[in-house]
């Protein structure tokens, strides 16, 4: 079956969320990579949370109140200004370095992003990179009113863009929803980025790990779901080998 | 309206997940302590997703495939009989201090567990522990294909018991859990346990923060999803006290 469609998962697939952490370093002196650590973590439990309770909130409202869960526990104050500058960032993320080179030699593919974001969040974001002139759709999940890696959520890629499951590839760097979206039916790539954090998690003793360098290695590996993406990849630039 | 049952969470509330560290400790010296931290994190995590996902597949399945998960991502080598080692301590759990005292208190109630737990492991876990003989009915969300917090799971309770949702106190120390009982319309008391973790985690730097500490402290505070427990507590000794 030929691909018609490349469609991109954004947060931590096309965008780097750890960009953030400027910041938050700058909110927050000697906190700023472990607020986005954390924050990542419970945005995440509270979108699947959400979803299994049927409470759902747009992407918005959840990264707002994970953010707030952060500061709490670390026991930080803050006032309106700073919340709303950090939150701000989530807006004008950094592409990762490969991004646009990548999207630039499939446009011959319908490029689309599919993400939980909302559809606010995600129309700032594609405008403040310039990834708007290059897609032709982004998708929030926001009108199934259920986040990814439910099912509803990937039914959005046939509706929006006319084409089949088994027309699409679907590139993510987060396991679950590699997982969710290959358990839906789409030819899936799952990047895996071998960080520095990934590979000194395997070589050193429990004692010794940073708690950053393990918060950010479970993000980077295969999770134990039952199911296999398609493709394993280390970088976007690997994408149009892969569907030439 | 009048309690006339008190239905309890079973890991993390009634028995003591951490008790698991001194096998895997035994195991893998030098990583008892993350690796149950670790197992735990995504234990949680693929409960959600599958629920999501529509791959429901029983806590037994999950519990084994987030060990699977936790020894590969640390790196480490085992064989199937440590393996099984450590499986089995999760239907021999210790009981928290408190709870046999709290269950004979509560004695003129209904008393239950609803748990994630499938049937079989419920069921070695209340014979190992004695609490077969005060429990009325152990209840696994199994029959329902779906975990917690999902509404269908907290409606095995009426169906087991024959009691009205505004009849129950539901009890349970993990947030998600007290949220997702409490948005279904059950009467909640959380559990807090405060924890040197948790205190330790306010009051120091993130570049001093131990990553067990860490992993520790963000179970044990209340989240963000925009509900209220009617009761916190700090301990199940309370319990007698809050419905008398």
């Amino acid at each position: 079956m030929t691909i018609k469609a490349a469609v991109f998962d954004a947060y931590g697939t096309l965008y780097d969320i750890q960009s953030v952490a400027a910041v938050t370093e700058d909110a927050f002196p000697g906190y700023g990579d472990i607020i986005t650590q954390i924050w990542r973590v419970k945005q995440l439990e509270y979108s699947w949370l959400r979803s299994l309770m049927r409470r759902y909130e747009d992407f918005s409202v959840i990264t707002r109140e994970s953010l707030a869960y952060t500061i709490r526990v670390l026991g930080l104050q803050h006032d309106a200004t700073v919340f709303e500058r950090i939150m701000d960032k989530y807006l004008h993320l950094d592409l990762y370095p490969d991004a646009r080179a990548a999207l630039a030699a499939l446009k011959d593919k319908k490029l689309a992003i599919l993400s939980n974001g909302s559809s606010d969040m995600l129309n700032a974001l594609a405008k403040n990179s310039g990834l708007d002139r290059v897609l032709e759709a982004v998708i929030s999940v926001d009108s199934k009113k259920i986040f990814k890696p439910a099912p509803d959520a990937y039914t959005l890629i046939e509706a929006r863009l006319s084409v089949t499951p088994d027309e699409v590839l679907f590139v993510s760097s987060n396991p679950w929803d590699a997982c969710g979206a290959k358990a839906f039916g789409l030819n899936v790539a799952w990047i895996e980025r071998v960080t520095p954090e990934a590979m000194a998690l395997a070589c050193v003793k429990s004692d010794v790990v940073p708690p950053l360098t393990m918060f950010k290695a479970l993000r980077t590996q295969m999770d134990e779901l039952g199911i296999t993406p398609d493709h394993r990849i280390h970088a976007l630039s690997e994408l149009p080998n892969l569907i030439a």
